[in-house]
């Protein structure tokens, strides 16, 4: 009761004593004694009458007004910071640059830091939770890291008590790619999908999976790690020490290398300018030299998208999903990249899965990882206390 | 209240009504009341007193015992149709090959036929429901086959209100795999398991989906559709018209056609001899030539477990599943497909994943089918009328 009524004024608030006893089910008596409860708890309150139908009016009822979460998104190579009121509107962020690989104890010491200045920005002295999402596997239950690929120094890091007794408040860790999933099911264009993939395609490559309305985890809670789905027999040393994964050749970090090596072999002039010019190249390089005109750098981007088009099409055949959503940094590469992700997609998956399949650029950017953050917490702290909701 | 009653005692009944009120957290007071109602519409009865625990001795509930469903499970090149009691023991089955391709009406009518002859021997007039599967995507909700590959004449056939005319009962219609995982969760392997895969390796290859307990269909009905994912990109050409797809590798039409191109090549004397003998030769017969130690019909076998392996490792990648189940006509082909399929999904994946991931073969044979379409009928029928429960 409580949970599904402070998740129907999270989601769609603020809403009258009757709409919410429609939506739930339950008599608007059941509802009046439910919202003084929450009202004593801090969580919901009323704001006045509503709008006349006709009869006599009813009361809105929204979230309370003092509600903060704290949504923290890690990357592998930059962080975003913000702070929600309880219906997970962003009112501040704060995003910066950091290493993965610096291990847990700097890393967060960055993340405190960041979200300290942003609850001071805005007034907050002890938020009601915050969400974590961290660029790896996660043991969702425990809070903590667990055999990450790409993060050194983290495996069993209890990343949740260290957030939790730096902030003072309780804290849901989850991986980056379900955090992202979550924050375009909240605000992002997959609001009205059941059943979606959203892949993130960053230094690494994961995916998160929404099956009705839910985070999927696996029972091992590794679920939608594809960038380790072997494409080829052979190939370039991934990061997780196999050879032939996907994130070895589509990845940011990929993108970069195989860059570098153009650049160095002579075959892009505009890349061995950029590279001259900055000293390293990253994946957003490549977008540049598109830009500019340069064949190499096509050829990268469309090798890239035809490796994620040949897994998203196995996948699709698989789960049959009514969404996918392509975000992380690289879609800085447009629509080149998402053109051939689609062609190779649509072109080798059965018509009746593909039929209606929308396969869409994210449009939340940095604040998509950090809504989903505050949603995760948001929904553990808007159950009740000892309901084991999260 | 109703569905979830009956589905205590369908999977572990009878009750006594002190445990049905433990385990639906209602008061015994309710259960009574609600046992009286499901007498009153013939569906649950009280069978005396239970084992006394000391105090006052509960009342044991058990389904009425004159439930009667009926399971219908259709393969590309056999059928299987069977009669089961309210908790889905089966009480008798027939089974019969038939050849898909001969369309609906002479396909049903078999089916209708064997059903009729099975429901005279257990002495039923008229069952509760059927449930019905078929070896291709189903419209779940409309009853019809849609688009299906290797089943030319069945696309938008009504299936499920032809069944229902014959019968005289309700009817649920869906996809062979997923009756099938559904039956393995009910009586076999999967009892246990709440996030698994069960693969069928027949004529074609598919995969069931279970979430959560559920079976999960997809957007569009074709979740689980694997036998399409493309292993390479150039191959045999496929039923669907494609080419590379895992089906024309290692489905049983496959095998039975690189067991005649190497029987005819010379490359095999024993499938030469057992072809010579039956004028043509099945994915059994490589079976019977593994066990008179045909080092081509090992190697059939090996490349075949290979290919299924690629593409469960991805899965596994993907969803994380607690548990794989191969079922299928071509299991037959025993341990050495198993250890085939194992070594690569295993090898494949990602430690986190595959720790603690059993890839068992079914134990079910054919009765899996006939449990499976009645569970899917029966938790349709359980549900209360207009409650749209399924």
């Amino acid at each position: 009761m409580q949970a599904r009524l402070l998740a129907h004024l999270r989601d769609d608030g603020p809403l009258s004593r009757v709409q919410l006893a429609d939506r739930m089910n339950v008599s608007r008596t059941t509802i009046a004694a439910e919202v003084n409860r929450l009202g004593e708890l801090g969580l919901a309150h009323e704001v006045g009458p509503a709008a006349s139908r006709g009869g006599r009016r009813s009361t809105m009822v929204d979230l309370a007004p003092g509600i903060r979460f704290v949504g923290i998104s890690i990357g592998a190579t930059g962080m975003s910071v913000g702070v929600t009121d309880g219906r997970l509107a962003v009112l501040a962020t704060r995003t910066r640059e950091c290493d993965i690989r610096q291990g847990p104890e700097a890393v967060l010491a960055t993340a405190l830091e960041l979200a300290r200045e942003t609850l001071e920005e805005c007034g907050v002295e002890r938020p009601m939770g915050a969400g974590v999402g961290v660029p790896g596997p996660v043991d969702f239950h425990r809070g903590v890291s667990v055999s990450p690929p790409i993060m050194p120094g983290w495996d069993g890091y209890p990343v949740r008590d260290a957030v939790s007794r730096g902030l003072g408040c309780p804290v849901v860790l989850d991986n980056d790619v379900n955090v992202l999933a979550i924050g375009e099911q909240h605000a992002g264009v997959a609001r009205a999908a059941r059943d979606f993939l959203y892949v993130k395609i960053g230094t690494g490559i994961g995916c998160g999976i929404v099956v009705d309305g839910e985070l999927y985890r696996g029972v091992d809670g590794c679920a939608g790690d594809i960038g380790h789905i072997r494409v080829q027999d052979f190939g370039p040393t991934c990061a997780c020490g196999n050879t032939g994964c996907l994130e070895a050749f589509s990845g940011g970090a990929a993108l970069a290398r195989d860059a570098t090596e153009a650049a160095r072999a002579g075959r892009s002039p505009v890349l061995a300018e950029l590279l001259a010019e900055k000293g390293e190249l990253t994946a957003a390089d490549i977008g540049i030299a598109v830009s500019r005109g340069d064949a190499q750098a096509v050829q990268l981007i469309r090798d890239s998208g035809h490796r994620v088009g040949q897994v998203l099409a196995s996948l699709v055949s698989f789960f049959n999903p009514g969404l996918i959503v392509i975000g992380g940094r690289v879609t800085g590469l447009g629509h080149a990249l998402l053109a051939e992700i689609r062609g190779v997609t649509y072109r080798r998956s059965l018509p009746l899965a593909t039929g209606n399949l929308p396969i869409v650029l994210s449009e939340l950017g940095d604040e998509g990882g950090v809504i989903g953050a505050a949603r995760l917490i948001s929904s553990s702290v808007y159950a009740p206390l000892g309901s084991g909701a999260s």
